[in-house]
């Protein structure tokens, strides 16, 4: 299913070459004041062009196509969508009968019987969190005070990060990374004891990310090695203040009003330019490949936005099922 | 929402020291056959008794209430339930007022104003994993061959675990550990590009069991210090088996055929013998408190069969969508 | 799909000649006072005993199994069971190969490949409305001021239902009738634009009640030979309130204030004493069926406080979403 | 939600004088082969123009921005967009604080804080049955040899529809009508036991279309008059045809194999150009108020096509679920 949210929800669509990427957002509080200027900066974070990012540069300027009326949201239906310009489909022509390895390539061609766009990864590809990123300007704002902010922490193993990417662009290869995100100002009371837990709603929605392949709250992994004594988080007063946060901010799926911390690991970036070995799926016999096209060294790099993005939604989504937002933002009712 | 899924639904119910606990299962394809002896080996996997686990002994028989008739599923919605016998409950009255550190005590009181059930962590008890274990035994028949393998791969940062348990009784404290879980013979295409994809549906229901802390599918947080070159798995034929596994089995949300690998972190048991500090909720003062009760030292020595019960649910569900499973298992029309 | 509900969601189980039948709530707010005697009166409406109704009679006692805690709603899922004593198996013995006319034997034979339990019409029989009631009953203390009234008005062409029945009792028949319901106190703004508007909502659980054919809201059928300007309500402040009401309560899907009114037709009981045709799905010869087994001879007498319960289920679940009702009842947390 | 469907699922979003209106798909199986022209014929029956309807013409033409590759469905969700052209929203302006009777124009503003779009009906618009429109022409496709076919038998209370509208010009009134829909090859075994009934989806989706007061199947409001010895429909072979249709093709909730039968009434059209009373929202005073804006006199005459597309919508979904269609249209992956 290509939707996420139980009140607060969203369905993206679109493909890396077609005419445009977008998302549908339903339930979306009504009165919330909303400009295209909202967008610029989260969209420019997720951008690609500095060093270590793709040289495909899209303008993506969102289009507020419905939901949106005299500067507020409505209460409908919240479509934003992104034109694709700067495509270059040629460059993926050959990749039908040869996929990439570490893509989606030949899962999408399995599951879709070879009816799937494969240009650019079609709607597999990264630029469908473009999307995620509009709906997350919003999520963000009917958060606030609530807020959300990941940073990079590690990537290609080094915490100086420049100097991984300088060393894989040397390599011709591509590296990975860490980030971390925090959400202040969370509410006790978030998230339900089994199935909807904190957590589950989160690592299911960030899971969703291309190239996602760990997450951890708190101590994480961390906590295998830890005694109980060292682990629990001490209560300093009645509103549920730990003096420690092994925790991340959730006991028993449910948030407990301390940061809510995660992490997750990205992969390297699948496409590189080096020479790899693939199978030509018509023959069965082992080719050589050489990734064409225009790729990113470190996705890690513009991962950061995309899971503040899908953090709002979550605790929007929350939020609003528990009450904490209104499901008018104010009442114009008397104008 | 205490349910999961979308064809192969599951929803819990019950508390530690209520009546009983159980599970409701919809969806299930008719002509399974189901018999009580079915869940005799999963359950006694998920008991305690052994060394590093609590002294409470249940005999968990699983009572099959509906859904099931001569020996087979009908189709209809399956209850299973299991009677609370051994509870204690005296053990928990002082907790109303002083949350123990770690546990959901807090959060559970905040949320529902104090209406909870608070006797041995009511409803958000280990306990409730009874009936994923027991709709785990359905979900694996019904995969069959498909198979599910968890193991406990670490304890206390030690790979002895028997080591490491007697290091924590001997401290009166309480050890985490790290397990993985891997499915072989999975078909290719089950998972979707964003919102459903494999590692999100997996993530969401392991996040549903108490005291996880994260989790990772192939390489894992190891992928931060790899480059591309290293991390992308080769393909060595037609059918998507690869050289390397860093993928976990999953390419773009979806199984590409090799064995689905992730691996998750429990933390140490928060109910520990030893003093800890806490607040009474009434007053806001700090308050020493010792946990009574019958605890377990090391809870993930427990926690495998319950993520290959998780496990094999997912599948089962996806199974379904793609069609990789009848709705009907086979057919006595005729008889 | 059997659960039903967006936040104050139920799921039904359980089959005629089983164990027992009940009902699974999940989503209902904590701090409900319940008890049992609060099912006495609902129950009884449901109950069969009266003329015109089947002479098996079950003392239909709840059990609140989980999510109740010192008289009151904790929260957790509510699972509350019945069980099933006055059960005469026998009876139903050769329905396997001889479908019942205008019974689901057939098609639930067809769907379930022969595995479905058909005694009594297991999971189809309209003693699993038993759950329906019980979610009712919590509903309507839920919803209160809000009051939800229905009764029949109709019975066999007659609005005389007693002479109607004697009719159908000396005719070894059955008769079927028309029930109106009535939902008072409504507020302003509950229901969507399209899919989960007030009536798509409130049909969707009318039809899952056995032998309902038709619903029709305000007007009804009649609308189709109305004027406009007829048809149209007449505002008369600026509550809402109108001077006619053939919206029956809702404009564009979405609740006016008003009374939301709405009719259903019940088809007659299809188990009759009467000889019928029927096939033998073994041979495909036609042979002569007569129906064993107790039955109702006008089963529309039983069904309008099933009506109510399904109702207030939908109102509870629009008012949850709309934030009409709050997650906790009352603030016990400083007890 | 704005949402519908379980497998095959359908989004609708716009506004009538917004800039587009739409339909997003998720779930359609890959490999259909799709092309604008399959739309004409279903659009063309849904346009205005004809005697009887609105003479705001747009031309309708579909947009297939993402989930079409090659002319074929790709799997990824299927935006399909209209541009709306043909705007008079000066028509509206004074609408705000003046509520058409018998329009959502009091309740979409109550329910949104006023910050509705009110142009045209805004989202509320019968413009958005397009979007329906639109993913009935794919869902028609996918189940064939099913077929779908819904006829206006009456208007006005008249079987000559002609004369009727005529009437109804003269009058400067408008009026409602009674619509059958049809569906022939339907396989047995579509639907669920309760709430998901074939007739309860159904409905659910009916009566997301604006106007609609009332569905009944088979003998529907007739039945109430019936004996059980009439109603029950005798079969007649062992692939379950029976002799008469009085159940509509579904017994128990689940499809029997005979023609899915039933009616809906649509209310005459709320816009009429006669003087009507009002209450001014800012003052409470009564007014008068001419609507201006261009209308239909009889908007019946062009739901059946709307009916047609939701049924085969709802079967679609049923199909697939039940494994009747499959998830992948043909194969092609040897190309």
């Amino acid at each position: 299913m290509n939707s996420f949210g139980r009140i607060f929800k969203i369905s993206i669509y679109g493909e890396s070459h077609g005419n445009q990427v977008g998302v549908l957002i339903d339930g979306c509080p009504a009165g919330l004041a909303i400009s295209k200027d909202d967008f610029t900066g989260d969209i420019l974070r997720r951008k690609s062009g500095a060093k270590g990012t793709t040289p495909r540069i899209e303008d993506d300027k969102p289009i507020l196509v419905s939901g949106v009326f005299n500067g507020f949201t409505t209460g409908a239906p919240i479509l934003i969508s992104f034109q694709n310009k700067n495509t270059k489909s040629d460059d993926y022509k050959d990749l039908f009968n040869f996929p990439r390895p570490g893509h989606a390539d030949f899962t999408a061609k399995m599951k879709y019987g070879g009816y799937n766009d494969y240009r650019g990864g079609g709607h597999f590809s990264g630029r469908l969190t473009l999307g995620l990123v509009a709906a997350g300007v919003i999520a963000k704002k009917l958060i606030s005070p609530v807020s959300v902010n990941a940073r990079l922490v590690e990537a290609g193993g080094e915490s100086n990060v420049e100097k991984a990417i300088d060393n894989a662009i040397k390599n011709e290869d591509s590296i990975g990374g860490v980030i971390e995100c925090r959400a202040e100002n969370v509410s006790v009371g978030l998230g339900e004891p089994f199935f909807d837990s904190a957590e589950s709603l989160l690592s299911h929605i960030v899971f969703s990310i291309p190239a996602i392949k760990g997450i951890e709250f708190g101590s994480g992994f961390l906590a295998a090695k830890m005694f109980g004594s060292e682990h629990n988080d001490q209560l300093i007063d009645a509103s549920g203040k730990t003096l420690t946060n092994f925790a991340g901010g959730v006991n028993g799926g449910i948030t407990n009003g301390n940061p809510l911390i995660y992490r997750v690991v990205v992969k390297p970036t699948s496409s590189i330019s080096k020479a790899q070995q693939t199978v030509n799926l018509k023959t069965g016999q082992k080719e050589e490949l050489k990734v064409k096209g225009r790729h990113d060294v470190c996705i890690a790099l513009r991962v950061p936005v995309v899971l503040e993005a899908v953090t709002a939604i979550v605790l929007a989504d929350l939020m609003l099922l528990e009450q904490k937002l209104p499901r008018v933002i104010s009442d114009k009712s008397a104008r």
